[in-house]
């Protein structure tokens, strides 16, 4: 103990707030905690899948302020399975088919523990070496098991950081496109940058593009047809490219999409990289939902051509078993992220940073400080190895096969789009609207309206 | 469980996901988990403080890729042990001074468990109701505590959300800052806005300037002396603002700190924020590190003024006994929030968030999704009370008055600036230094470098 306890002992202080780790202490309550949450997935099937509690409905049932005197933690679980479970949306449900899949896993949730347990703060090198170091181990492991080229790769040239979602991977990149792309035509042209997606690609990126100071007016939808299961083509890409630099603007950025959130559509990257390269253009991968699928053989193809992207990511906490927040990123260009993000200080200082031999991750991304997020990703990795892993995300896609099949033989449906992976988009068709107008009984006798 | 289980049972998949949360096995696991990190805290002392490792030594212990099959926890723990813990700088040392404190505590700790196990993603209050409201319930509690005024709570005008770090509150008020000046004076005088703070501001401020695509030109990091105790004067403030006045430029930001990083030095926020009115900028009151001090009436002169200003936020992860991370931001006005980082998406459309009677934290913040951090909070504020939690802070405040006591009566140390919180900026004086050469012998034997 250090030695300033002693004093503090001696002085009679009535409050040790060492004690709030008091491992026996700990030991109990959380021993409690793990019941909890297991006895919380034991009975999940009980509980409607989306809440059904009214707006405002919990400050009516807590107190108004702060309990001046503590509570046991008893009483305050008890207060959660009263309160707080009724308002709760139940992603861990197996009957959850809302946003993206619900695909915690009990790996994921041990790493997250524990990580929570050293809450360490890792923005450098040297406040947690092994958050550093097993985030870039990790994360080169996951990028071989996408098949992702050696250029993305801390072993090759580039390197991977754990960020927390997709939006902070886009405004990272799009931030270092940005200055990239104006430290070649000068500062003042800031207001001619255009921003390209696909009228699929995720509000993620309008966002990003407003939060980095860009111009609304120069962001660029595309727009994508059903007939070609909304995928962004590279022709059109190309027409409007042309068009902006006619204009005199300057083409800056493009996010492609591997599995759009409303339909999974893919957008092409080899051709659409050919386009970009043209123009000097960054071009990110937002590989959010499916990119975890292209560790699978059958499925790479998907990300044919990643190897002449900038950046690539994906979200293991949207369907690789992994709890959020925890978003994949892979960058060719370390520097330019650093150029763009890193911050210093003379209390940041320390030796091991001036040495350049170390990783440094405050500067690959919004914030200073970070969670030791590799230790779920790797805990997942481990525990279930890659076989199972593979295996676990085709079971996916089989299900949703087999849903496809039961869709398809019911003529009052329709599936909208051809399915990729495992979201199946499907609707009631109009003309049974029409013979059913408050619904469509199904055999079974559930109502779908 | 779904509809669909039957068939998947039927074919005989060999991997049911669903497995990945069997409560049985979640509970077997959970349990070593808790053991585990308590074991961890019982031997920390055994630990040194700071991470002897060097860099790179992670990559030459573990295997260069992902295992194929899987491999059971208990050769996990094993390995975190053996070669994690070796590279943990360990935050939750009670020897740990860097920084800033390791507040840890098991409420904390239990409620950032819980959040992990719902593994909700609150980005909108249908997601997860209780997540939203339970934010918003907790963060009026908390904003009570520190005396903020009704300007700043749901029960008022304002309202607090939970981000994650204070690089983040600092970016998203900036980026509001950024649009409701160029709302008034033009998009096109982007490159004119100017953004302060004091050379002892956070480097997050710069950081965020970056990122929303101001110029770093126009960053005024004003001087402060240690004669004024680092503060920055309204004076200096004023002039600076004058000059940029004069040259065409146009203020828009300050950033005022309590409790800067190198000697929590306290801005004078009352005498700033007359400055900041006159010209119409936004001013954001950055308290990550000494907020929490302002819940004991003896400390909340520190704040006075903070119902003149914009904006106001703290880190619970720093010394509110909240596991990282947790940064609590009010604002005053949510709609200049919510006009610059609102996103909207087909997929995103429901019926409470038409309804306008509910808060969709996304538009709050950086990102969409969102964890449930409002859990630990609340977990932390009801399982120790108000009386405690001032009780903890003042049990800290007080061992700084005895350290600090310490250092002053030792004839080759002074302290650098006065003392305000739980933290004593000293040093070796430079005449202790030219008469011990090799360091100073203090009498106990130690050796000070």
């Amino acid at each position: 103990m250090g030695s300033l306890y002693p004093h503090y002992e001696e002085e009679n202080y009535s409050f040790n707030t060492a004690n709030l780790l008091n491992p026996e202490e700990f030991r109990r309550q959380g021993h409690m905690i793990i019941d909890f949450i297991a006895d919380y997935y034991q009975n999940m099937e009980k509980y409607p899948v989306l809440s059904q509690v009214q707006p405002d409905y919990l400050a009516q049932l807590l107190p108004k302020s702060t309990p001046n005197i503590p509570e046991p933690i008893e009483t305050i679980l008890h207060d959660i399975q009263q309160y707080i479970i009724p308002g709760i949306t139940h992603w861990q449900s197996p009957n959850y088919f809302a946003y993206f899949p619900s695909s915690g896993s009990i790996a994921g949730f041990l790493g997250e523990v524990l990580s929570t347990g050293f809450n360490v703060v890792g923005f450098n090198w040297i406040s947690s070496p092994a958050a550093t170091e097993l985030e870039f181990v990790t994360m080169d492991w996951l990028g071989q098991m996408l098949g992702l080229p050696q250029s993305f790769l801390f072993s090759g040239t580039g390197g991977g950081v754990i960020q927390g979602t997709t939006c902070e991977a886009i405004l990272c990149t799009l931030v270092a496109a940005r200055d990239q792309m104006l430290a070649k035509v000068g500062r003042e042209n800031m207001g001619k940058l255009v921003i390209y997606g696909s009228d699929q690609t995720h509000c993620a990126l309008l966002k990003a593009a407003k939060v980095a100071g860009l111009e609304c007016k120069n962001f660029r939808a595309i727009k994508t047809m059903r007939s070609t299961a909304f995928q962004l083509s590279a022709e059109s890409l190309r027409t409007t490219i042309r068009l902006d630099v006619e204009a005199g603007l300057i083409p800056a950025f493009l996010c492609a999409t591997i599995g759009t959130t409303s339909t999974t559509a893919v957008d092409p990257i080899r051709s659409l990289s050919e386009v970009t390269k043209e123009y000097g253009m960054w071009i990110h991968v937002d590989a959010a939902y499916a990119g975890s699928a292209c560790i699978c053989p059958e499925y790479r193809h998907f990300i044919d051509g990643a190897e002449n992207v900038n950046s690539f990511s994906f979200n293991a906490h949207k369907w690789f078993f992994t709890t959020l927040d925890c978003c994949c990123l892979w960058v060719k260009d370390p520097g330019a992220l650093t150029k763009s993000l890193s911050a210093s200080a003379e209390f940041l200082k320390n030796n091991a940073s001036d040495s350049k031999q170390v990783v440094d991750y405050k500067d690959w991304q919004i914030t200073l400080s970070r969670r030791f997020r590799s230790m779920k990703l790797w805990l997942v990795l481990r525990s279930y190895g890659v076989e199972n892993l593979r295996n676990f995300l085709r079971s996916h896609v089989k299900m949703a096969k087999r849903f496809q099949q039961l869709v398809e033989s019911d003529n009052r449906f329709e599936v909208v789009v051809p399915r990729n992976f495992a979201m199946v988009s499907f609707r009631v068709l109009p003309t049974t609207l029409k013979k059913e107008p408050n619904g469509c009984k199904s055999e079974s006798g559930n109502i779908c309206k």
